[in-house]
């Protein structure tokens, strides 16, 4: 049901000095860069390899807003790809709580859905479809 | 200087339930079970696309047992594979600071270096060679 990891997705106070420090010290380069009214964020994506690195800066409440507060800058959640979404959460639930029972529209016109992270190791985990 | 994603290490307070849920809720297989004297933890790799999630279950004092009492289980770091690790470190030391200045025994015989996270957006970020 996983193809790969999608991206990994990094919580930014802000996004210049996050794209500065990821590519002048890691040497990434950037893909895109969008915004997302459904998760009220900035986002630039980094490719390294098959993964992209996705660096949010959060720009008004939800949930990338409620890390920042409550845990500053980092490591945000794991995305995986998935060839078929729905089949995905529905082989997930046996094991997982969903937090996102149906899609909900992702970075680049993908489709995505989280699971309930307290059910998977307190791990933020996403599905994509692209 | 980084050639992928080597792995994405996630803190576990115990390495079979960890096991159990990525396996039997996400599908992955288990490639390798060790032990890390150097860093007080046994661990699980577990291949996902070009990219391997390392389960860690601390076995004593050091870095990850502090985590898991500090944060409790969750997403722990991102490690990037290099083909010359002590050339990364010397690359890297002119945007982040280093926290291990010279490298260190990783998992599968590799050599490995972390960064000072303060200096990179707070996530815990690794150097492999392997």
């Amino acid at each position: 049901m996983i193809e790969k990891i999608d991206h990994i997705g990094i919580v930014v106070r802000d996004l210049q000095n996050g794209i500065k420090l990821y590519t002048e010290g890691l040497g990434l380069k950037v893909e895109s860069i969008e915004e997302s009214e459904e998760f009220q964020t900035k986002l630039a994506m980094l490719p390294c390899g098959e993964v992209l690195i996705e660096l949010l800066e959060p720009t008004g409440a939800g949930m990338l807003q409620d890390f920042l507060n409550n845990h500053g800058e980092g490591l945000h959640h794991i995305a995986y790809k998935v060839s078929n979404i729905n089949e995905a959460l529905e082989k997930a639930s046996k094991t997982f709580e969903l937090r996102d029972k149906t899609p909900l529209p992702g970075a680049g016109g993908s489709r995505i859905a989280f699971l309930n992270p307290a059910s998977i190791l307190n791990v933020e985990t996403e599905f994509v479809e692209k």
